[in-house]
């Protein structure tokens, strides 16, 4: 009952998509989730599916998968910790991809740190994280935004935001994502409302046949009839990138902001310039 | 000479530090780093350790580690890119952790992607995402911004700046590192100069005996004397978190910059009522 050892929250991550265990998962992630018997997930169904194609030793029947979605109370998540509380183990599952990010999953983590539940995360991919090292734009620094609007002049507007956010830090690069079955709207608002000179990418189906990431000024990929690659695929899950340039055009924006694009910028340009050997990151 | 299906760029993560390699990197991973013969890493030095342990079959002196760091040229980058030109596979390995993210190695990519050479990313640990998943805090908008000015009043102001603008982005989680011997002071001076409403955290030794994930309030970080956890600690390898509540004080302050930030902070709430399932993170 009180083999506080027991009670540790962990943080699972799960295989993009169909690619291999072996592909998405250290050896040390896969035991652990088939050591436990207790999960909380997104989608009780998805999870379940998960562990049958993991080869989970315990009889489906009596493995516990408690849901928490968005629409999930702070009361019914307080009592998703109950079995940590009383000394159980509990895995948190991601739908995809690791935990916590662009997920519900944060709002278990937030309580368990309130009670002092310790939490361990475990390594797996994240499609963003992929996206941005496949990109070739800035590693130094960058910012996940999540979803942008739906209503066209909202989602242009928000583009022109992170374009120019971008540019007054000095080229950070801006992620976010999309419902695969609004890849291409977002992808074609992209070309039609940045810059010539800023670089957009697109990362497609990580790890799974097919995967490609591509980067390019929204100039060159309007001459490459860059649409094609999305057509082929239907619905393909994507995430988006973007590193303004500072322009000419883009210096008399930031101007225009006074004092703060200043410094800013000068924050952008010392991140650069600190880059350090020997940290684990 | 062309056999252009073997040009591939492959970036490839290694461990944050001495945990098992099954703790770290899926088999698929291990197995390419296992297959290659050409590398480019910041230190070849530590790269030659790190394939020693990994019992790379091939006699080191056979395997060719060329050095990229960020004093290389973009001629001399252009020249690394030479086998891949000739149709051979070349692996990017990172010091620690994934390749790219708080690295050079984006500079290799990015010329990889102006000579459409294909770049395959592979799966691996991240102390930046490992902690921000275990901390609880906001992880449908982020920013990761490496590391903070040196002198303590330009990293008072820059922490203050984070803060506010966290504020301003509805609770955004910022992310930011710091070289091990710096770690108590970056602490200090953030329980000395955030407001007492800010969450902060801070990851210790991420995947490593004795790591931990804390996230508390600044208020009562000063309740618990924070800082003995580190003090017992000899520069361990951390990464920090904060964010920042709206509260009247903060409020105020976003408010005095007009426009731009209230609708900054409607997007941030719509990112976090966008969240969507089924999307590979």
């Amino acid at each position: 009952m009180n083999d506080r050892n027991g009670g540790v929250l962990y943080l699972l991550p799960v295989p993009l998509g169909m690619e291999p265990v072996e592909v998405a998962l250290p050896p040390a992630t896969t035991q652990r989730i088939r050591s436990l018997g207790r999960f909380i997930a997104e989608s009780p169904k998805t999870a379940r599916a998960f562990l049958k194609r993991l080869e989970h030793p315990l009889p489906l029947q009596e493995i516990s998968i408690t849901e928490c979605s968005e629409h999930t109370s702070s009361r019914a998540i307080a009592d998703l910790l109950g079995p940590l509380r009383e000394g159980h183990a509990v895995g948190l599952l991601s739908e995809a991809g690791v935990p916590c990010v662009a997920d519900p999953g944060a709002l278990v983590v937030r309580a368990a740190h309130a009670e002092g539940i310790p939490v361990e995360p475990l390594v797996g991919p994240s499609s963003i994280l992929l996206a941005l090292m496949a990109s070739g734009l800035s590693g130094q620094s960058f910012e996940f935004v999540g979803y942008l609007p739906v209503p066209p002049e909202e989602r242009a507007q928000a583009l022109r935001r992170l374009e120019q956010d971008s540019c007054t830090r000095g080229g950070q690069t801006k992620i976010f994502i999309e419902t695969p079955y609004r890849t291409g709207a977002l992808w074609e608002s992209m070309l039609s409302t940045l810059e010539e000179q800023t670089r957009v990418g697109i990362a497609l189906e990580l790890l799974q046949p097919g995967a490609t990431v591509q980067v390019r000024r929204v100039s060159e990929w309007r001459d490459r009839l860059s649409l094609a690659v999305l057509q082929e695929m239907k619905d393909p899950r994507a995430v988006f990138l973007l590193s303004a340039v500072p322009s000419s055009a883009s210096d008399r924006v930031a101007g225009a902001r006074g004092g703060k694009a200043t410094r800013d910028k000068g924050k952008g340009q010392k991140v650069v310039h600190r880059m350090r050997r020997h940290h684990g990151k």
